[in-house]
């Protein structure tokens, strides 16, 4: 029951498949005029320009607030932000040249991991660095992409896997957490999420839940927000946070009693929340690269099958696919048993 | 990952809000011309003209099949239908002047109904005989309707319950059903329904999966079916059935590991069926004649709204909602409650 109007720069915007969708800059005039009779502005991409967020939220109500996009922009800021609300997080520093970096890493010690402040995601942009003899080269390595904005330098913690809370907020302040999702990747690209985690103790969710409601309140947020984590010994450090719906959140969609997508458009609209329970372990497959054979993937018993109609291109995320079972390990039993079946 | 386009008469149909849609009568040259480069085409009323159904057979995949559509048009034949098949039904008979349905009453006995052959859902062309010196009475009010294409006259059954069950079929002849469903009306309308249907028993689901499935092979059937039953002391007597998802499993959508509308997808497009398992009771609500507010349908726990976009009308389904429970019920109960809330 609800009219939906989008603005991309591409015109093969997947969701033009199912509602209007005008082409054009975020910046532009038209991305201005496209809102304006509009009830609520969102969006669902974290690189949209500030700029642009807090011109339309000058004109239109427009969440979640620009102010967590221009902090999730920057890693930095990002960062010292988590410092500031007392999440913990990898040991950090500004750089801003090779001796600043070289002086850093004394501090922060091997192996570390040089990164953009802007720009980069599924670990594009990013340099580590096994021994402090190799900062030289991580520097040239990384510095040509993104010098203009900077970088940190940051320890690369031996986490035992990385974890995710899906975290949404209602215009009333009203706060609701999902269960951790635990994230498995190849290649720096997510490939496969599970909820609830496995080993997953009150102590950890709750520690987890914490730290999303600690950044939902800090920017009186309004919407779906996701912390990612590193799971350290049961410590949870966080990596970076996400002012949207994230790809490890679609295991909502079959696995939660609302969805990550819904619970944010309630958010957003002021509606009251909708349970983030999990009645039952959930899973999710991303289908990267070049789209499966459609029967295929829909004869695993319980499988739902979201294809966004991309181009193939290597790396890029074509589609997902979720289902649910019984146990948390029968979950991750069929997604790895399916993702070996794929890749062969 | 699917491209739907859309035909109905009415240009402010429901799908025009996320999909392509043509305003065109169903036997139109324009409705022609829009399923010619489809892959498949499908149909979700069953008013739909079997002419036209036939027309688009000829010249596209067209399913389910045009003849399950004219069987289910037609009160005679489908009853004539049940009776070839082996499926139980209340006693009936063909009549096409007031004499013929005195005779018939002789045979039927009272309370009857008169049914016109063609037309007439949630109750309407339909005229109660409470005893055979009614007749000339029912007679006179259900003629001038649809006197054209005739009467059924049928036993009133004083059953105890309504279910229906969903059943789907694919191309190659796999065949799957749904829990069966009980079904709650107010003034002849479908109110609310829940499944598993209380007190559902192994032999009674089998005996309504094994009447489906007589259905679906008897027209090599390929989508979804939908089967409503008369429940007289757990003997199953055939009602109608419909060639097409139906209201009653709309609860499909959050409580069916697959719901009706992707398994008729998956079906007409050759695809494997998906699990028709109802992991947690599920129950559905329809919204009657005017729209609640929707703030207060969305704070009932676990429920999910959909609103048709459709302007009010006393009688006419403007939405329903949805909602699991650990229970049946729990279920019954917080749909009653919700019922008795919007009553008031």
């Amino acid at each position: 029951g609800l009219a939906f109007r989008f603005v991309d720069p591409d015109a093969s915007a997947s969701a033009g498949a199912i509602a209007e969708l005008i082409r054009a800059e975020y910046t532009s005039a038209e991305a201005m005029a496209a809102a304006r009779d509009c009830d609520v502005v969102t969006f669902e991409f974290e690189n949209v320009p500030v700029a642009a967020a807090r011109e339309l939220a000058r004109n239109v109500m427009f969440l979640p607030p620009p102010e967590a996009l221009e902090v999730a922009q920057d890693r930095l800021l990002e960062k010292t932000c988590f410092v500031e609300l007392g999440i913990e997080t990898p040991r950090f520093e500004a750089v801003a040249s090779p001796e600043e970096l070289d002086r850093a890493l004394e501090r922060i010690g091997t192996p570390a991991v040089l990164k953009a402040r802007r720009q980069g995601y599924d670990g594009k942009g990013q340099s580590a660095i096994d021994a402090p003899a190799r900062s030289r080269q991580a520097w040239e390595r990384a510095g040509s992409s993104a010098a203009e904005h900077g970088f940190i330098v940051e320890q690369l913690v031996a986490f035992e896997r990385e974890l995710s809370i899906i975290a949404v907020r209602g215009r009333n302040g009203e706060t609701r957490t999902y269960p951790l999702i635990e994230n498995h990747h190849a290649g720096g690209i997510l490939s496969f999420s599970v909820t609830p985690a496995p080993r997953l103790t009150a102590e950890l969710q709750s520690v987890a839940a914490d730290y999303a409601a600690r950044l939902l309140a800090r920017f009186d947020y309004v919407g779906v927000l996701t912390l990612e984590l590193f799971d350290v010994g049961g410590r949870l450090l966080a990596n970076e946070f996400a002012p949207r719906v994230h790809n490890s959140g679609h295991l909502t969609i079959e696995g939660a009693e609302t969805s990550q997508f819904e619970n944010h458009l309630r958010a957003i609209l002021g509606f009251p929340l909708g349970s983030t329970r999990v009645p039952r372990p959930a899973g999710m497959l991303n289908l990267i690269g070049t789209m499966p054979e459609r029967a295929r993937l829909l004869e695993v018993d319980g499988a739902h099958l979201y294809d966004y109609g991309k181009a193939p291109r290597a790396g890029r995320k074509l589609g997902h696919v979720t289902l649910c079972r019984d146990t948390t390990d029968a979950v991750l039993h069929e997604l790895e048993s399916s993702k070996r079946a794929l890749d062969e």
